[in-house]
């Protein structure tokens, strides 16, 4: 009988699953035994600083852990991490901590098998061949940018072919680039091979170019046949974690690969997916994005964690939280709240549970998972997991495809940010910029509107003004850039960086 | 019974094996079960032109089948490609072709597990590091380039943190890094940990400053954990391979790791060490530099490949092939010329016998070997095999350590590329060059002449210029280069290109 076995390799100390092949074979065997396993989605509060996680892959790996112990089949999908977050060490890895943590974290943090850094070598490859197009004169601008592994100040702007043409061009770190985008949202390699041929490499006499009028995509391909593949260790309970797939759903879309969170369902009876930084980022991106418009499954429960210290000890920014547990609510999906606590907080439990029934909160999951894993949260489980048994599989949502980008942002900004239409603010030269790309768009032969939206924004952040009252909070919108072949739109808020490129700390 | 298996993992479609730790596992057990393999040196003649190579490879993998098929156990140790030649595609890849290659060409040629990928991420994370001790006071200027796994044209000269302070940087090809010498020179993590710290970053004030002044050592050594192992794979007719280390001898040392080779040399009883491109480069540096300054083991024997079409259609540079067979022979190496025959080329061979003849070589070694593999030199290798057998071991050769610069690059012009002393001639600027790196040793406690000679130059000429008569012929230094923490100074002929960043073709 064929099993996942026979589409799993051993990799050094971690095992790389060929999900591509795996659910081809489901797909044409479909009396083939397979599970249908629910989504749970582990988003958070808005953090206080981009540096500072509130705990998503500590809480989804005690989640895990203490799902298994109750004898329920759990498995977790997670992010690759960043090496420009562990290497520049501010906010240390992203593989979980202290009881809640997986068996390799090292390898986690430090560049996995080589995947993130063999799709910065095919994005940097296709920058090469788009400076070749340019000296064929099949090219006069080139508008993908290259990526780094690692984080440099200097690499924020850089000028190229220095003391000849001076190009500037930018840098930005691997997981935010659009190679990483059509990794993560496409199902095979020839849809992989047919999204880059869609990117747009640049402009002649004005007009867009895509890579396949002049790239042998098979070299791109090439150099990522491993790197689609998803990776699976363990935490160090057992419970078996899948990650793939790039993180930093502030600029970009913040979700593991499809095919992972897919071949985890088949394989398994609960997936928990992890999206952040907070809901407004990560949770509206795989519900809005990968639900919405690539037909991920819509998830049967969410977990929105935060710290004591994020949730209150801000007065001004203390209605974000419980605005984010409300908003999934509303959307009929059961959330529960979770606070994570640190060292010497266990006293402020009362308090906690308190503030959260008079929100109306569901009863909240409250531990020290660094100190206590999933031990502290297994007897805490009983309503979560009977959610999740009652729960019937969720309907897909209707796409907002052909939905003006304006409106679509709108929509964004009220649904996830809570700022109504009327307060979405268009920065001079947005209409310019908008106008732009949709040209850009219709040049190559589609449109604008039927791109997916993904709000780029700083992580710390909802609205232009997180601390003003609520009714005058606003939102307002900077520019727009296309990825034709990951198939995106960028609207960049005014609050996002104006390159993700992190200065090394 | 401990053995080899004890230190591998399967790694995908290749086996990844811990070299370090078995080496450190015979050293504590002297007793243990092991050959001692003799070194057979392949190289080659010096190519017509850098993206033309006369098939190293491609003879090192039938020479192995042949081997094996008479009885012998013999293994080769490659170098792995940089993906800069294969993503460029000019010179296709670099792990044989036809009859004589390898199981999964693809996977060497496209980044293997993830071994370049990480050097560079390592080298470049060091220029982050740098940066922020810039901010941080430490440091005025930075002497670390940035390195890139894909050519780029554009890169050959950036200038980085543009619109403010507009500093030029460097980019160069990974392989070329100070990090990949460090790797294929040391052997324990530990090493490479030190000879990081001794790794010059820039300058403060004038004075050197290195790395193990501000960068955490773990974090380097960190990302490098998978990539200091050996990777395994096979010829397609079963002959073990390992691939390990960075190529381009013409701009570094252009070496596998060493502890790739003494793996190598305790499991099989002849080991094939591939270093080019041609004799005045690879070999040069792994007899000079591998064996005279690290420890490596002399060359049993050596094979000099070339093409029909390299040595002979050229009249003004047919000196160079017997000229390297004739270097090699009068070090005591018993040298046999290889004439790697291209399709068309087979009612040449009588001429071709008859020309070695007259140059009093050993009776060449000829095929086709792309058509017919090792089967077309199995019974060729009577000579070979009687040469191996009866050679004892070879001596380690005399460390050229003390020397000054100026003499040991003498030495090297008058042995390797046939110019006498009086005919190494240097350009202006040469002198300040040299005092200010010796002054930058003397900072950092060290002096510039006990560093190894690396000799930087064109892959594709050996002088000033090949084809005037010998009397005529000379050398030029251009200036001096010093990567202290490999331990090594780079000498540049004014042969060599400026940067070691090809244009993508």
């Amino acid at each position: 009988m064929t099993t996942i076995q026979d589409f799993t390799s051993q990799y050094g100390l971690v095992k790389k699953i060929d999900a591509f092949g795996y659910l081809d074979y489901l797909k044409a065997n479909p009396d083939a035994p397979r599970k249908h396993g629910k989504i749970v989605l582990v988003t958070a509060d808005t953090p206080l600083k981009a540096s500072r996680g509130e705990g998503k892959t500590t809480t989804t790996i005690a989640l895990i852990d203490a799902l298994n112990k109750r004898g329920i089949d759990a498995a977790a999908v997670l992010r690759q991490p960043s090496m420009g977050i562990t290497a520049a060490g501010s906010k240390g890895g992203a593989s979980g901590g202290g009881k809640a943590s997986l068996t390799h974290p090292e390898l986690i943090d430090w560049g996995l098998t080589g995947e993130m850094a063999a799709i910065a070598a095919a994005q940097n490859l296709l920058v090469s061949f788009a400076e070749k197009a340019i000296d064929d004169g099949k090219l006069d601008t080139i508008l993908v940018p290259r990526v780094s592994e690692v984080p440099s100040r200097s690499l924020r702007s850089i000028t190229v072919d220095a003391g000849k043409n001076n190009v500037a061009e930018k840098v930005v770190l691997t997981p935010t680039s659009e190679l990483m985008q059509i990794v993560c949202l496409s199902r095979s390699m020839d849809e992989i091979g047919q999204r880059v041929a869609k990117m747009i490499a640049g402009t002649k006499d004005g007009k867009a170019v895509t890579f396949g009028e002049f790239v042998d995509l098979w070299r791109i391909t090439g150099i990522l046949s491993d790197a689609v593949k998803p990776a699976l260790t363990e935490t160090v309970n057992g419970s078996p974690v899948y990650v793939h797939g790039g993180p930093f759903a502030n600029v970009s879309i913040g979700i593991p690969t499809l095919v992972s969170v897919e071949m985890a369902c088949s394989l398994h009876d609960v997936v928990i997916v992890e999206a952040g930084y907070g809901a407004d980022a990560g949770a509206q991106k795989w519900l809005d994005i990968a639900c919405r418009e690539y037909g991920a499954q819509w998830p049967s429960a969410a977990i929105v964690v935060t710290r004591a210290s994020t949730w209150r000890d801000d007065p001004e920014l203390a209605w974000r939280y419980p605005f984010h547990v409300d908003r999934l609510e509303k959307l009929d999906i059961p959330t529960f709240p979770l606070i994570n606590l640190w060292e010497g907080e266990d006293d402020q439990v009362p308090a906690l549970r308190e503030t959260a029934a008079e929100l109306g909160f569901r009863t909240p999951i409250v531990g020290n998972l660094f100190r206590d894993g999933g031990e502290a949260l297994a007897p805490q489980l009983d309503g979560f997991v009977e959610a999740l048994s009652n729960g019937s599989m969720p309907a897909q949502p209707h796409s907002h495809k052909g939905m003006a980008i304006i409106e679509n942002i709108r929509w964004v900004a009220e649904h996830a940010y809570g700022v109504p239409a009327d307060r979405v603010v268009l920065k001079d030269g947005f209409a310019d910029s908008l106008g732009a790309a949709s040209a850009l768009c219709a040049d190559a032969g589609f449109r604008l509107d039927d791109l997916a939206l993904v709000a780029v924004k700083s992580p710390a952040t909802m609205t232009d003004n997180d601390r003003a009252p609520e009714d005058e909070r606003t939102v307002t919108l900077k520019k727009v850039e296309v990825h034709a072949g990951a198939g995106l739109v960028h609207v960049n808020l005014t609050s996002s960086l104006t390159t993700p490129m992190p200065k090394i700390v």
